[in-house]
């Protein structure tokens, strides 16, 4: 299977200020503007006018800990879900995605959200689904510590058991709005779900019809193994950080092999990266751009910021000294030991390694002209090690105006990306059939 | 104190197709355009033609169990809380109000999305704080039965205390967005919850900025003993069904008082009966109008509404029968012993029983010219018997559109209701002023 007659797919993650851990403080930064729907409204229509795919939006319950990482850093947003809707408002073909964690939701809530923004949006709706990589979510629902790694991910296999079955709960033609007789719904057509299960019981029916896309398009973002076995089985578009092409590669293998191996094709799920590009009109610009950004960095954002990443408060080490050994974390073990292995292997300190990670935050960089960063997407699309990216800007609104403006025309150019959308729902964007209703008697 | 020198409140139900309960029916209601955001989005633009103080989504987390109920009812909805974001993205001063249950939410994730609202619409946002009357969202949410009606209460008060705790999380200005030094927040502004209580031990901060109104306004409904006790400590705005004026008076100089025991100003909590008005040109039309829908009631419909009112399945019972003796239930305590009462009283059969509340549902219902239903406004308005009134019109969406043009320019005429917007915020429109941050050292 080749990419070469295909066009790649592209996402913005509209991380409030921009992707770089300094981004707020670039003077043309919407720091003062986080919370401001108007700047997010923005943000989506100039996506819109790249024909990107969707945009999409990351998301935690909470925030981590650290003394100093209130006064350094973005600690607020927008809630995702309301977002999304009030940006469905205001755009007509753009996709928009969240997430939403299986850890510390209920399914039925989580299934109604999702289908609402569906049927709100005209079928644009994508979920996230996570299992909280942040263990002090935990404090903020009455729980004294964070469901261990391996029972996180058979809930969350369970929860999209019951949304998939929640959102099956009305076949698509069950409402009949007879006036005449009297019949607003089929409800032979309906389907109770009475899922008994090890983590959930719940009843059904949903109250909301089926939405436009039949599901909203199933996300994921874990890396791990397990993240990686519920991906291959239920997801449809995979999110991930990938350092360089060759990680990359065997990561785009590997992936499709599971899927393939659980009896799905290969097309059904597609692989997005991250990439971090910096654009400038010369290459030497657009090195002087993410050089000013990384001298925004506040040392003790540095430290937060690795903290993080490994499951451990750092800020007690010495910071020229190299990455002492840490016990086992309760996080993302595939990220950590990534991580460590890079300290290791490059022999870096800790300053060094915040440095490296803190800026990008482990995502592939990019830097140089609209054409450079066509080049690296195209060798990465071409090469299998990717169908699509998602755009992390270094800073916003501008990143993502010089990304819609520069690098999207350079990729229509060489055929490599859509000039039109396709359809009106984001699965019609990403290629994505409609998933049929499970408990449906006919074909529908 | 009286209200003749006062407007009165108007509030918009905006309950799908309508409220009376074969709304859906009627040749121009909107029944296939229950789950299409631009049938609302039209609704709440003309209720902010009208000046109308905000619009309201009543909720429940699921649909009660009864065969006939799904084929002859309208069972499907948006959920509110993103409908009501799409609402805010396409209108600028009414206000946004929705429903969400303390018996099946987490308060984490209610200030959240509650606190989004508020910024997304600049202050224009209401929560209604129920604790769920249907039992059957008990089984949606992995519980084998409803919580005890007293134990919902118990809990009620709790989740207010740590939702109002997290919306005080931020001082109002302890963001400073210092991009020179580096210094997004003042964290010696921000107040970390720590709640540990019988319900819930939530930790915080909630992770996004005090909102524009600092709460969204409290609305509460529960007419039983515990419900107004809750009310009366914490509720701003009070909807409530009552039959007949001196109901209405009773129950409005009884909860003022308890207003008034907690140590509270009577100005603080508006109390606002729900209205079901028909309208036509004469009084006979209008008449006619009613009779007509009334005609439109399914049996099966009849026997459904009652027997969710009862908190009991009559359907077995013979309808030309006066009403059995019935177990007592876990529901709504003081609206069941209403209902009792009422057929007891005046000797109704089951079925004259369910035409009686079937149609409007229970709320005072006035038929006639907009005159006469300004007549009936101002009288109970005049008498204390409601600081203003939820609309709940017949059917939709023509019945908004009438009260807007036709019984709204008689108020205005008459001096009791704005011809112009006081502000932006809901709490403009209420007079009702901007909560303190408990937790700030500082007046702000």
């Amino acid at each position: 299977m080749s990419n070469e007659n295909k066009q790649m797919k592209l996402g913005a993650i509209l991380m409030e200020t921009g992707h770089h851990v300094a981004a707020w403080r670039h003077p043309n930064a919407g720091a003062s503007r986080v919370v401001d729907v108007k700047y997010y409204q923005e943000m989506a229509r100039t996506a819109e006018r790249g024909k990107l795919d969707l945009v999409f939006f990351a998301d935690t319950l909470g925030v981590p800990n650290y003394n100093s990482f209130f006064d350094h850093n973005v600690t607020i947003r927008l809630e995702p879900l309301t977002l999304l809707a009030s940006l469905a408002a205001v755009t007509s073909h753009i996709g928009l995605a969240a997430t939403a964690t299986t850890t510390y939701n209920e399914p039925f809530h989580v299934a109604r959200m999702f289908s609402s923004l569906d049927h709100i949006s005209g079928g644009r709706t994508g979920w996230n689904v996570v299992t909280s990589a942040l263990a002090d979510e935990a404090l903020n629902f009455s729980k004294e510590y964070h469901l261990e790694h391996s029972l996180r991910y058979e809930r969350a296999k369970e929860f999209l058991k019951v949304v998939t079955g929640l959102w099956d709960s009305w076949e698509d033609d069950a409402f009949l709005f007879d006036k005449e007789s009297g019949h607003f719904a089929d409800s032979s057509k309906m389907h109770v779900l009475h899922h008994r299960g090890e983590h959930f019981n719940v009843r059904g029916p949903l109250n909301i019809s089926r939405s436009p896309q039949g599901y909203p398009v199933i996300i994921q973002a874990g890396s791990s193994e397990e993240g990686q076995n519920l991906a291959a089985q239920t997801a449809e578009l995979v999110f991930t950080a990938q350092p360089t092409l060759e990680r990359a590669q065997a990561f785009y293998a590997g992936l499709k092999a599971k899927v393939a191996a659980f009896g799905r094709s290969t097309n059904e799920l597609l692989i997005m990266p991250g990439v971090f590009p910096v654009i400038g009109a010369t290459e030497q610009e657009a090195k002087d751009k993410l050089e000013q950004l990384q001298e925004l960095i506040h040392p003790a954002v540095g430290i937060d910021v690795l903290s993080r990443k490994l499951g451990h408060d750092i800020s007690g080490y010495p910071l020229d000294e190299p990455l002492p050994d840490l016990p086992e974390s309760n996080g993302d073990k595939s990220r950590n030991h990534l991580l460590i292995d890079i300290a290791r292997k490059e022999g870096l300190t800790i300053r060094e390694l915040y440095m490296r990670v803190a800026g990008s935050r482990g995502h592939h960089t990019v830097v140089g002209t609209p054409a450079q960063v066509a080049d690296h997407l195209e060798e990465w699309f071409v090469k299998q090690g990717a169908d699509g990216f998602n755009i992390m800007s270094p800073y916003l609104p501008d990143g993502l105006d010089e990304f819609v403006d520069l690098v999207v025309p350079e990729l229509q150019r060489r055929g490599l990306f859509r000039t039109e959308y396709e359809g009106t729902m984001l699965r019609d964007h990403l290629g994505l059939s409609r998933p049929n209703n499970q408990f449906a008697r006919e074909p529908q």
